[in-house]
């Protein structure tokens, strides 16, 4: 049988927490009994702080996924013009669910090495009529990538448009601010930053996204991907549109706890260092960023070119079969390219970063590479100067 | 703070025993790394001994409702003629998807407390020309009936329909036989008999199936409830298409090792004769079943009509706040007209029943109805002789 | 392989409830971690609270046996000279510890079904000199029966002797006022009332007790019976004389949260209407008490003679591998008199009452008693009125 | 709130696996039911495979430090000849109990940086007339120093001496042959290299020791330090001497099925390999061992000098309160001279040591102390070539 990993350095699901697992431990109830009902209440209302907004809170039972296709489904209609913002993998998927859902799609692209620029944005609408939604990726997990957000949906908001946002891994380790920004439906993701359980999609949503719902010729009700059903249950009842996902829900409850506890700020800054000390490792051993600027790398994770002369899936292999460090290679089309550090959720912190790069150096060297021993953890230990856990 | 319950008696989701919870606190790993595969290929292999079928098993990471929106979405497209099969509010609720997917209802029902009669599906089968699917509900848990699957699922057959089960919460209460008995596709639920974690859907697909999902015109791929979408990742390369639901994953492996443990037959057993205790109880006690007949009542929990001079919630209220019991009520339009004891999971047995009833007795004396106190849970405990745990 | 429990009804360990348990999947630190030493210190002072007292508290890293014996081996010396009281199994057994530590034994003993008088403490006294130590047992969970622990150890302290009490049934279910009254030495048991895991000793040590243990010739130090070191570690230095059962304290400190959560007071009162309960429906099955009056009988066990024609362990076995309930029976030489009915912690509750009541009414049917089906419950049901979880 | 420490790289308890923890989460059942009697007798057996001994296993239900009194309190008594072997602080302790049960000490004893020589013993004993017992400390953690167990007993067996060896962290670290070497009596913690939680001492008793204890003249019965009781209660009866500790002994077997899984050979292995790895970082770094030899270097916690200039307290709470890494250090005698890094149970990874390592660069440097980064975890991960998880 295959043995556990020691360390999942994966780009989500990361590890969990013990107060996150040990919260499904609590007996699975009736979803209408007081106990539930309750809890589900309170975790609406956590999660409403974690995303500091005032709009209203979907916690759709399924992966993020299903959240944005929901937001698709629940915005598009045949007609719609989308302004679709591609800067990476997921960016480019988006496109599927506007074809499904009838609508015509606008690109604005750039290499997913890179970022949009606001600018660009301004100049497409300014020249393209009638576009009704604007979607993008706040972070790019594949490549690493992020995108500046709140300039951009500033800009769309001018235009009237309604934004979508795939914060699904920026939440908790990229600043986010969805009201001032004119975020109007923003998914996140709890088994990203959050270091949560999988298998929800963490929904704020917006009068104007709610208005644009309601004002499709044949809105989206009655259905898995309805988003106009949680309004109309939970939202206004206290009811659910169906089984809620309980130990889940349980789990997430706690999940949102631990980042208050925290603080998202601080959450953010704690991913920031840690994606410092990476890069600084990576530098160190010769590697090369795959993001094109540092301005352009995430906090959560570090793309890294796979060096001349390793397999990158030989590299991964090693390091998990040999020293049980699971990492995330490349994603799509850029399988083969590059490979992930992760720094996401618990693994953003000292002991993760500097395990992770000196297995890596091992794992270079066990597949022929060379290394100078030390030489890329000595630079994240450098670049982790000043780093306090009893200072939050 | 409300207090926990003390016994989940409900519909679903049911209290879950400790194996189901304890398999959540193994660490939440990268949906990659092999130990997940080789426990999602393990889950995978007992859903088809626990569905006791050869055909593929699809296990949606959603509640059963998104499986049977995705079995409509995948089967239905604009003109398509669908017989629906209604006994109850589920059956109902069917053709709400029927509409969204652009299909044709054909609609045979029966009062909510009947069951569907195989002949009539004939008769209408035989003069309604080009029924491409026919839909129906194994266990009507909102009224607590049952349908015949199997010989209304073999006419349907001879006629060439794709079958469309829902048996979320037939499956370990009912007896069931996918293969022979000709179900396309069938969809349960881990949070009703088998006593799981909710949050996925159970699906077992024929070729059949296949073949009709793949001859649509637009086959459904590249969407949440796509089921053709998990054919061509993980029935064909152990991809996943989407996140799954790591943790909740881990709790289905541990509930199917449970009811291959107790052997299916042996739950269906349970279920059978904890029914009939609750059903000899309720006689006793002067209460009127829900279902027509015997015949027609299902194993998983038993309706009762509200007596006169009792309030519904007031009974169920007082059987929760004073005692701990929570069992379920009315749902939709039945809201109101009856309540229902719970004998779904682990709570088909002695313990879980005599409580209840003597719950019940204490309730209803505590509203002002006049109650022999023993009389129900002597009946029950009459109707017990020769259980015995040990045997199975 | 053995069915688990539906029902654990024993005289303890008894079933744990979920936050309990729970808590036991904090992980395991190091015992000078700051965590782990912040742990031991809240869970100390709600130690305090439980026991309503202002005495120093040991928490001893063994089961209640181990405080019971570090009681008799701290405070007797060869020449000691130990008035014994003794209404029961446990209450005999202390005279070991006597012995062991070179101490004379003065007995008062009444039969096993009946409880001693305070009148006949103050009668021996009288007579004999010279007694520093007077041991009692508050609860004597073999035979379900109870002492005035309060009168008896008021008379003690007039005559000058350390007091010690076994109340480790007794905490929880029996009202205990450890420094009104006198008790010098207070051992209970986590794993009773409290519904707590075993493992440890919960000991309340008055000044008195701790001014005995210095005067002794050979003050007893550097064993693991040793109560002098926990004063000289714990408590006067927050270090630990060996290492503490990490998992089993979290545990403890979650169990202390519950048990002030629902009052000391409440979980007494729960205690003594369950034994209501139970004693009505014995009495209403033509069964006979083993207390000789309901004065002796205690809150947290129903000891009951076994009648005529039935085998103890075949009904206990009955009960246990048909039914999935698991009783006790009797002890030492107790044994085959008696069974226990038990309404200790989670099962002091009326779902596990008459669960428990209709059981015993099958299990005696399936072994030839006559017995009238739901009588015993039916009289359980009556005597339970008026019970209100959610008023507590 | 003090954080949770993310590595607990002390020297016992140590982070304990989550199949361990997870066996916790089973119901807290009566100790006589006989899931908990199967689940005793099953422990047993693995321990006995776990010590690869055919003595008898007792399982005291307290930490260790009481079954290594219990091995004193049962074969020593007032005029017993006791060759106590000193080459730590735990070896000293056991003076302690000598002295309480009445024996003589005749010492041997080194400096606590050094290992008793198997030929003093023999001169000792060749002079030495009438020894009964000789006890040892197989793995001295406070220093992380070893002593030549097997040779040592082999002579005490030869002089008719009854061995008793404390190997509370050499088993699963240390090679021990219990039955070949003649250890009567073998005390081991499951908190050590066995990853499992504390409150236990697991012991192996040879025939020879059972005679000398049941040989006294007051042989140790009725006491919780009895190590007969356990004989004449489980071993011969399947009965206890009193309430086990239900839910660590669960995690008990948890914890034995993953050492026989791992296999013992291949854990020594691993903590061998640790240990190397642990000492070239020590070395790269400047700093000294406290062993005076490599040979006297124990593999479960390697044992540093504090370098001048620096507070070990200052440098352990730096790698606690900034990185959360908890180390050991000095402990009795040994404070503020040595800190001890730690490589036991799941710590004798990769990712422990080079993580505990750079945080241990990092917090020098932090006090002040002159550091080249990478040059400690660079050696270490030089030292691990050839490493592979997957080939255990």
């Amino acid at each position: 049988m295959t043995h556990w990993p020691r360390l999942t350095l994966a780009s989500g699901p990361v590890d969990v927490p013990h107060e996150a697992l040990r919260a499904m431990q609590q007996p699975v109830v009736y979803h209408y009994d007081p106990v539930f009902i309750e809890a589900f209440e309170r975790t609406t209302g956590m999660m409403q702080q974690v995303f500091n907004t005032t709009h209203d809170i979907v916690i759709l039972q399924a992966e993020a996924i299903a959240g944005i296709e929901a937001a698709a489904a629940s915005t598009i209609e045949p007609g719609t013009r989308v302004l679709n913002l591609v800067s990476g993998v997921f960016g480019k998927f988006f496109e599927d669910y506007i074809r499904r859902y009838g609508g015509e799609t606008i690109e604005l692209s750039v290499p997913y090495n890179a970022a949009i620029d606001p600018d660009d944005v301004r100049r497409v609408l300014d020249v393209e009529p009638n576009i009704s939604v604007v979607s993008l990726v706040h972070s790019e997990t594949p490549s690493g990538t992020i995108n500046p957000v709140g300039e951009i949906c500033r800009i769309a908001k001018e235009f009237g448009a309604v934004t979508i946002v795939d914060t699904v891994s920026g939440l908790g380790s990229e600043p986010l601010d969805v009201d001032a920004d004119g975020i109007d439906i923003a998914i996140a993701g709890p088994q990203k930053c959050l270091a949560g359980v999988p298998g929800l999609s963490l929904m704020a949503i917006s009068p104007d996204a709610w208005a644009r719902m309601e004002s499709l010729e044949n809105p989206v009700r009655g259905s898995f991907l309805s988003l106009l059903d949680w309004k109309s249950t939970w939202i206004e009842q206290k009811r659910f549109p169906y089984t809620p996902s309980v130990s889940t829900m349980y789990s997430l409850e706690a999940t949102l706890r631990l980042a208050l506890d925290e603080g998202i700020d601080n959450m953010i800054r704690r991913h920031h260092r840690s994606a410092e000390a990476t890069r600084a490792a990576v530098e160190a051993l010769g590697l090369e960023l795959w993001a094109e600027s540092v301005e352009v790398a995430g906090a959560n994770c570090t793309a890294v070119r796979v060096p001349d002369g390793i397999e990158d899936k030989a590299l991964r292999e090693a390091m998990r079969n040999r020293y049980g460090v699971m990492i995330s290679g490349g994603y799509g089309e850029l399988a083969g390219k590059l490979f992930r550090l992760g720094h996401m959720g618990l693994s953003a912190h000292p002991t993760a970063i500097i395990a992770q790069i000196g297995v890596l150096e091992r794992s270079l060297a066990d597949l022929g590479h060379k290394v100078e021993f030390g030489a890329g953890v000595g630079a994240a230990i450098a670049a982790l100067e000043g780093w306090d856990d009893s200072a939050t």
